[in-house]
């Protein structure tokens, strides 16, 4: 028996994901010795790049396909047409259409896979402002690059498309900004993720993998707890243990 | 091309290496986009109990060997014989053996595979009675089941086995030892790391990485960095993009 593994797909807020109390160090600590977690993140990515790497990260033939995958972009496809960082821009059609190939893409992978949408988080438009006057001083654009209005409805756009395709989502947006001071509680330049900001999306995916029943404590830990070994037969205890997991 | 895989293979010292600052979780983040780490961390393991694993998890035939393997035993080995942990305790020599094989092992694997030996960190022994008591009150045990001067034998015993077998090591004992109030600086509970514990691990791991022409700045990123592709024709970025790194 193979090790499992959860993937994380995504962007900066992925990439980032094992940084300081970052959500994907968290998760690999909660599901040690259960599953493998491997980060797929690229900064700076909209979806409609991403869409080149599909193929590549998760082809049809690998021998072991993962047991969870997170698809968390929108930050970056949600930068504003005509401002400094329009490159990114992605139409919220085409942003759509993405998503919606990606969980294609996953569920012709392994029908049994948990493919967990993840939006954006809210954009505190101060916050981006002050990072590019650290960056660029005077020169410093002068209108947002990005708005909590555009998140939002690319937030929407993708929670839409996780109903219409029957795979559970996490709205990082809406819930977020139901906790006072969100702006700078859990944003660290208007966009990227505070440790407190990455705690709340290792408590949202966590419930989300709880509810789907890939609770770590379901699942079996790799080889005996070292208290269930025999001192004077330690080999027995590995005999009875069915559950190898070598590496791949 | 196959992404490069670390694998830390121990107690726990290793299993524990995503938690607050973990030392696994800084490397996974220094290297994102460049290797996955895997956590192979067995909490209360000694090297006699890891060799009934060690064909499994580092199996001969996979199809892509880790780049680099650390091997992170002691902690238990060192255990005092006729003391409350003494079912985790190994003779020296065979301790010696028992790492003796599994670099061998890891040799045959992969002739060019870093194996790195790092030895277990010092014991402050206050330290361990406080959470002993903290544990079982009064009926905490009267003598220490790990001390330091057992933990810096097992030390010795570590880089005389790197030295013979010609592969990197870390001296945890003494390195920590070296700082001032090593003893709750950087051991929780007189054993296991506190974050800034972790840090010193993380920087040791590091340091022999590079040493070892492994530092991350001079592994290729998987994919363009965004600032790469070209927002007109992003196919053409893509296809000129070798490094291709699929799941497995």
């Amino acid at each position: 028996m193979m090790r499992e593994k959860f993937v994380l797909f995504g962007d900066s807020l992925t990439q980032e994901a094992f940084r300081e109390n970052g959500w994907g160090a968290s998760l690999a600590n909660a599901y040690n010795r259960k599953a493998d977690v491997l980060v797929r993140g690229y900064g700076g990515y909209n979806t409609r790049w991403a869409m080149f790497l599909l193929h590549h990260l998760f082809p049809l033939d690998t021998t072991k396909q993962p047991l969870a995958t997170t698809i968390f972009f929108g930050a970056n496809d949600a930068a504003l047409f005509g401002r400094t960082s329009e490159k990114q821009h992605v139409p919220i059609e085409e942003y759509k259409e993405n998503l919606r190939k990606m969980v294609q893409h996953l569920q012709i992978c392994s029908p049994t896979m948990l493919i967990v949408l993840i939006t954006q988080p809210p954009i505190y438009e101060e916050g981006r402002r002050a990072y590019a006057i650290s960056l660029y001083g005077e020169n410093a654009r002068k209108l947002p690059e990005r708005t909590n209005e555009a998140a939002g409805q690319y937030a929407n756009a993708c929670v839409e498309i996780a109903k219409e395709m029957g795979v559970p989502y996490i709205n990082l947006w809406s819930k977020m900004q139901e906790t006072d001071g969100w702006q700078t509680k859990f944003l660290r330049d208007g966009l990227h993720l505070t440790p407190e900001g990455n705690a709340v999306v290792y408590q949202e995916v966590i419930k989300v993998f709880d509810e789907a029943g890939l609770s770590a404590d379901k699942m079996p830990y790799d080889f005996p707890h070292h208290s269930k070994i025999d001192p004077k037969n330690p080999q027995s205890s590995f005999q009875q243990n069915v559950c190898h997991v070598p590496m791949e």
